[in-house]
């Protein structure tokens, strides 16, 4: 099956020159792609950036197979049918999409337009900023203990990057999803020795793979072991061996590599450092037009705060329309932009008929 | 074509005692329907009512074949489409539809509850009162003459309820909509003379009502008159005749009857009795909750104002989904209500299979 989450995206290589765009939207989950189709309605340009490598936030990462109910006027859909309808929606005004693109720093100019920057590099000049950040960025979730964090990287890896790095090595793989099993499966045609830890005797992953890494350990290509990573012993910044925390007692185990694989936690990061009022870790916002602390900034879905806000993935697409009619303003501070219901604005079925956010 | 919107109404006769519920949704708009959605939703029983004879509110009466292109998740979607959708993903709940029931006084007592009457005798007893009334009850546009007040009913009318009423008559009918057309081609079966009285020579109907109207006319069946309605001569109530003032002068018709279809207008009407803090003929709420001035009372949708407010589709759901969890705690003081996603929500999966709204 193809899905609109694996095609469509727009990954432009770095450009040496920021891109001035109307709207800058952080974040490509549900409320993200809503705010990039009212931005198209309202006559704005916007570009949308995500940390991950597809789009869909939370509805993706999380509960893409779910069927959601509560959405208006669609009885049920998935949460990845969810992502395609609004991906379709959002589609004829071609808002570029950068993936694997963390946004670290916003810096507002004299002229009060923003230069947004990635860690990734790319810089963005942009009139106004859409936060639609979730629960913030979704990063890898970390060992607890201290002493892994020099070896990160070398020794110790939240993801695989090159599986021929791993070549001959003997590799601790520790989770028990899906991308811990599939990776413990690709490495034990190239490492030495592989060994699965989870804590318990099941998985969260789906039932063929499992049948797979079971068929894998019977056959002697690799091992599995219940138990949980208790501590490294690492002298002179190189893993030596891993102790692992069993039922009764303790193992330890020589190794060069350890790969941890226990899911994606959200991160709010460097959001929390933008000078914004920050209430139980999300962003404060005025309720008529969904503006954060800073003018400028807007927070929709559910990194947005306010009296009884509801995480609900409709609230998030009111705010995001409320907060591009004010947008606008920033971007086009002569122009009265009018209201034109949907159903009667002729220039706007053209433009979604011919592709094209720009209205004269 | 069979829509939702024509079938599964339900119209109970007049109960003599008062119709119980947790909540009272007043409109069968878009935002009534899915606030009757959430009500089940969040494990909330609910009547509703509506002044007209049919579901829908402003989309079915004033644009049923137009695109919608802004509901979140659904590209395009004509607004009788919309409605339909609606329908669809409330029926579950199976909340009864009173229609041609205007709600004219709402009482709180004692206890806290509300006792709601209709202009047309039903009685609810209900915890809480979920205002989803538009721009406020559809009536058909008057006559702007006081002389015209006293022959309502008897000669001058705003709707045909049984043409037999004008056979043998001579009956002039005012209004250049598809209701102005339709009513004239069929009173011209009972009645002497059927004169149509527009004020352009152009019309605002379906083209084929408008062709079978010319063809009428040219085959003397009927007559159409450019012109409007100026005043009438009613010695002893009694309506003689009509003068219609043209471009260069008037004419003068003998006449029995006077159908006026000027099409809908809104009115606030009754709700503006409420007590309720009214800004600008809308009902003033807070946005955390979208409860009115009144404690128990909402106003959703268009009706609601605050700060900033767009009459946006999109902006009723919203309001809708939270003013149900606050009117949860009128109905349910004592019990805690823990949000669950839908997609998690095996109770509500269930509920919505089986068709109930009821919530242990
Ligand atoms: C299991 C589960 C079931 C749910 N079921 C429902 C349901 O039935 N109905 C409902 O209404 N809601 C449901 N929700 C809630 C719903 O998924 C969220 O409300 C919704 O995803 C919020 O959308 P969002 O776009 O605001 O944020 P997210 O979906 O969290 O997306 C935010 C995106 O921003 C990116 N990002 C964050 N920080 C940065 C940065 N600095 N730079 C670049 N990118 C960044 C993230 O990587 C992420 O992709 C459910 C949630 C869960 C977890
Ligand atoms: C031509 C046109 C095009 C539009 N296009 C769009 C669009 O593209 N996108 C968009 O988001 N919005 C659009 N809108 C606006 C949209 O239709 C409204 O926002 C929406 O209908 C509001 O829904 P509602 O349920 O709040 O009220 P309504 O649709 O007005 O329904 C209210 C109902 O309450 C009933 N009622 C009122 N008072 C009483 C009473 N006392 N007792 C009983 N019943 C009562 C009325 O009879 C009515 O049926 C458009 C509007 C128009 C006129």
């Amino acid at each position: 099956m193809t899905s609109e989450t694996d095609t469509l995206i727009d990954v432009p290589t770095s450009p040496t020159s920021p891109i001035s765009t109307d709207v800058l939207i952080i974040g490509a989950g549900p409320v993200g792609l809503f705010a990039a189709f009212e931005a198209g309605v309202v006559g704005l340009s916007c570009q949308i950036v995500d940390t991950l490598e597809r789009i869909g936030g939370q509805c993706i990462e999380l509960y893409p197979d779910k069927p959601i109910y509560d959405i208006p006027a669609i009885q049920s859909c998935t949460a990845r049918e969810l992502v395609d309808r609004l991906m379709e929606q959002c589609r004829p005004f071609n808002a570029p999409i950068h993936l694997g693109q963390r946004v670290e720093s916003v810096e507002q100019r004299e002229d009060g337009r923003w230069t947004v920057t990635t860690g990734q590099g790319l810089v963005f000049d942009t009139a106004a900023i859409m936060l639609a950040a979730g629960n913030g960025a979704f990063v890898p979730q970390r060992l607890a203990f201290p002493e892994a964090t020099p070896l990160e990287g070398s020794h110790v890896h939240y993801s695989v990057q090159n599986l021929a790095d791993f070549a001959g090595k003997t590799v601790i793989v520790a989770g028990g999803g899906d991308s811990a099993i599939d990776w413990a499966l690709a490495l034990r045609k190239v490492a030495r020795r592989v060994v699965l830890v989870h804590r318990r005797n099941g998985f969260s992953a789906v039932a063929s793979s499992v049948d797979e890494m079971r068929r894998a350990v019977d056959a002697g290509e690799m091992e599995f072991m219940v138990g949980s990573i208790a501590s490294l012993s690492a002298p002179e910044n190189k893993l030596a061996s891993i102790e692992i925390r069993q039922i009764g007692g303790t193992a330890q185990i020589d190794a060069d590599h350890l790969v941890v694989l226990y899911g994606l936690v959200a991160d709010l990061g460097p959001i929390a450092t933008w000078d914004l009022k920050i209430v139980g870790g999300r962003v404060d916002v005025d309720t008529s037009n969904y503006e954060s602390s800073r003018p400028g900034i807007f927070a929709v879905g559910d990194i947005a705060n306010y009296p009884n806000k509801q995480k609900l993935i409709l609230s998030g697409f009111h705010e995001a329309s409320l907060a591009l009619r004010k947008a606008y303003t920033y971007a086009y501070p002569d122009k009265k932009r009018v209201h034109v219901h949907s159903s009667y604005d002729a220039g706007l079925a053209e433009r979604i008929a011919s592709g094209s956010a720009h209205q004269e």
